[in-house]
């Protein structure tokens, strides 16, 4: 590389420090072992996709149209598909090389909704079926759930799935405009089946939503099946390499094997059933995906920290703290400047370790779930609703401000970072609406709050509601006992049960 | 227009409103006859371009790529000027017909920065010349003041004219790539003159910056002058429809009479000399963009609050605050959505009057500094700098906020959100980082204070720190009477003198 005073600053930065980052970086994934086989993994595909030099411009910057970046999704999804076919791994499930959300290519649904869709709510024989043809990218998938009129309002859907008993068929409609499938991954152009959710029409009654497999792509030419109008919803503020598109159905016939049944059954008879316990499993879906988001939100914010820490170190711009007039100061040396990277950093590793936290309760609500234990649902619900509110929120904001601190470097697209503040702000949205979820979150800790008042067992995540005397006596540490963590732990209790005691006293 | 729950529920809620909105737009703009003029120039240029009938999509949501977009800045630009040329007016100097700010087109400095730095920096020879040609458009021009290297600290801009007294001459030099000119509107394809701030170099002293007028561009085919090696800045975060671009000097000869003279001159032998009185006036060039932006920026986020509005009044979502089960809620009763939407607007009207204030101080300035008063000059660079930073700040993040409360539907570029929100989050890094202006609205404000203390005289704008007299007394006021302006005024007042005392005891 060219040597000049930008380099040099460089080097000298980070001949400075004194953490063994790969280490660290084996800390943060976990062992050794993934951290390897990862980098290997991305290597494959940027080398693939010819993108690997990165003294080079990636083609993102300079062929921008909205047909440039959907071909540019299309090829990053494909290639990450074929090294985990070939390499036998799932380290693209969720994300891409660039540590993306999966969501940014048209395969977006595939692995993260599609198949869980189908493991969570198909019976064996669906699975049988249907599952190694979607694993394999025979067909590919996209989970149609959100219409134009309804988003995360499940009970508001209109589309319909009405029984035909003398066809044995279901008849899937779509009867307003407002009922349009809207925003589904990669439904625009690319994906050949849908895991479409509709209301169960039998014998003129409604059932509700159920969802129901249907082609919408011939496999031969990619044409749109007869009877439905697909397109693609148009120029968005981020994932412009995904299709997230729209669906209308006109009376498209499925056969009734194509209801997923482990829940609910429509008998060849058209007798409806249905298990209201198990039906609780089919929610956990939107769980999964919700509670991966914080996961990969602090490290896409970390990315922004990381552009803006290396801006910071080699940027000199006016004459600094010293009024030296010899050079300019590198703007890291302000301590504003400063302050806001290094407490925006130590947050990001506060969520990467609470991030994991949520998986891990996730994980062991799907294995208690497997025994039919649903017990952890109400619990992992509220974290994970809480995590995804605040993790997308603070990511959001924050990588604004990382590009904020890069001024009008940050401004430019090959900063990376206006790309970075376009994915992240769509967090607040989809997957559930934060101030919704907000909602959720206090709604379950004021209901904690309750049953501690009313004598009756309370989670074990919110113990802390019981463990506190008195809420009015401040810690008593002083000096550097600040640094022990279970003295910072005592102050969240804390600070947690004060604030909830006070939101539950004012209502 | 078709007629659906969507349009029939904003007939209702148009028709339930009891302000003339006629009325009020007369008394945001001053004159009715300035709306009805405002609004038959903004009709001309819609028409011109093929955009005034609104019911079918702008091409900016269908041509995409850079090379689209800056075609439509070239083509909306070039109305613009024709119709003000035409019909004798300046309605289209600061925005565009859509109140993008003028930035907007690559015309974005021409009227703004280019002409002003002639008008307040030229002999009045040096006006006669060159004016003419650029308000007739005869000439287009750019303010080339930013280099890759150097914002807005203009110490430290590397760009130099050394005097060559052989050839009475400047030649103008880029001695390194830092020294690059960077940003300037129209600068990447479009400007064909340059005010380029430049290091005087003269006799081997240097005299600091200087602005000299330089041809960049041949008059006859577009191409770069000998010595000029010039292009784009590449895709940025808004403003994509600006060639915002980078020039880089080699030995370029221009005559010494292009050096802007007012203040300080170099005559024939080489001998320099300066007003410094005198100088304090070409600061007033970025005073006056800086000035003008709260107004601007407050309209497009009002914008943003009409859109997230009218979306609030026809989506409906939910069960609503009555939980009622035949009909989903209009999202605009959801006490949330409700309150985020009319504090935002109640801080737009109080954002745009105060921005008004802005350039009536503004205009009393360049009264009296042109009678050799530049008194006002301290009071009026703390309120434009401080209404900057504040106006811009919660003008982008109040955008933001209305995207998020249009949902999804915010996310997609055809809402308008994505590209309003991404024109004005620009505005906390140009014209002056904002972190930057709070220090220089707080020091003036602590100076003040100082001031007061050791008995002597204040600026008119800080009374309120003498008038106070207990500032831990409250406010005496109760019930209706807080709807009082003068109550209001009072609470203001008391509040500010209370952070400033405050901030004062704490350094």
């Amino acid at each position: 590389m060219a040597k000049n005073t930008q380099t040099t600053l460089m080097q000298k930065a980070r001949a400075s420090g004194s953490i063994d980052t790969f280490e660290l970086t084996c800390l943060l994934w976990g062992k050794e072992r993934i951290v390897k086989e990862r980098r290997a993994a991305f290597k494959r595909v940027e080398k693939a996709l010819g993108t690997y030099d990165s003294t080079k411009l990636p083609r993102c910057y300079s062929e921008t149209s909205r047909e440039d970046l959907f071909e540019q999704g299309l090829e990053m999804g494909k290639a990450c598909l074929d090294d985990m076919l070939e390499h036998n791994h799932e380290h693209f499930v969720w994300v891409t090389p660039r540590y993306n959300l999966v969501n940014a290519s048209p395969f977006g649904h595939k692995a993260v909704l599609f198949e869980p869709a189908m493991e969570h709510n198909g019976t064996e024989e669906q699975k049988a079926q249907w599952l190694p043809l979607a694993r394999s990218g025979k067909i590919l998938g996209t989970y149609a759930q959100t219409e134009l009129g309804h988003g995360s309002f499940v009970r508001g859907i209109e589309t319909t799935a009405t029984f035909d008993p003398d066809s044995d068929e279901f008849v899937i409609h779509s009867p307003t405009i407002s009922s349009t499938n809207f925003w589904p991954a990669g439904l625009g152009f690319s994906t050949t089946h849908g895991a479409v959710m509709a209301r169960l029409i039998a014998g003129g009654q409604d059932q509700g939503p159920h969802i129901f497999l249907v082609q919408l792509r011939s496999l031969e030419d990619g044409k749109p099946m007869p009877g439905i109008k697909m397109g693609d919803v148009g120029l968005k503020l981020g994932y412009n390499e995904s299709d997230n598109g729209f669906a209308s159905f006109d009376q498209v016939r499925i056969p009734r094997s194509q209801m997923l049944m482990t829940h609910s059954q429509l008998a060849r008879d058209g007798t409806f059933t249905k298990d209201p316990l198990l039906a609780k499993l089919s929610y956990s879906v939107m769980l999964l995906v919700r509670g991966r988001m914080p996961g990969i939100f602090t490290v896409q914010l970390a990315q922004a920290l990381t552009i803006a820490t290396r801006y910071s170190v080699v940027r000199q711009q006016g004459l600094g703290p010293a009024d030296a007039l010899n050079t300019e100061a590198r703007i890291f040396q302000y301590k504003h400047q400063h302050f806001r990277l290094m407490s925006m950093i130590a947050k990001t590793y506060a969520m990467f370790f609470g991030s994991r936290v949520c998986d891990d309760q996730y994980n062991e609500l799907r294995e208690m779930q497997s025994k039919d234990d649903h017990s952890l649902l109400p619990s992992v619900h509220a974290l994970t609703a809480g995590m995804k509110a605040y993790v997308t929120s603070e990511a959001a904001d924050g990588a604004e401000d990382a590009r904020k601190l890069c001024g009008g470097h940050g401004y430019m697209s090959i900063s990376g970072l206006p790309e970075i503040v376009g994915a992240l702000t769509g967090g607040a949205t989809f997957e559930g609406e934060n101030c919704v979820l907000w909602q959720q979150i206090g709604r379950h800790l004021l209901k904690q709050l309750d049953r501690l008042q009313d004598g009756e067992p309370i989670e074990p995540q919110v113990q802390y509601l019981a463990d506190v005397e008195d809420p009015n006596i401040a810690c008593s540490a002083f000096g550097t006992q600040f640094l022990d963590p279970e003295v910072q732990l005592t102050i969240y209790r804390d600070r947690a049960h004060r604030l909830v005691v006070k939101a539950h006293s004012a209502i």
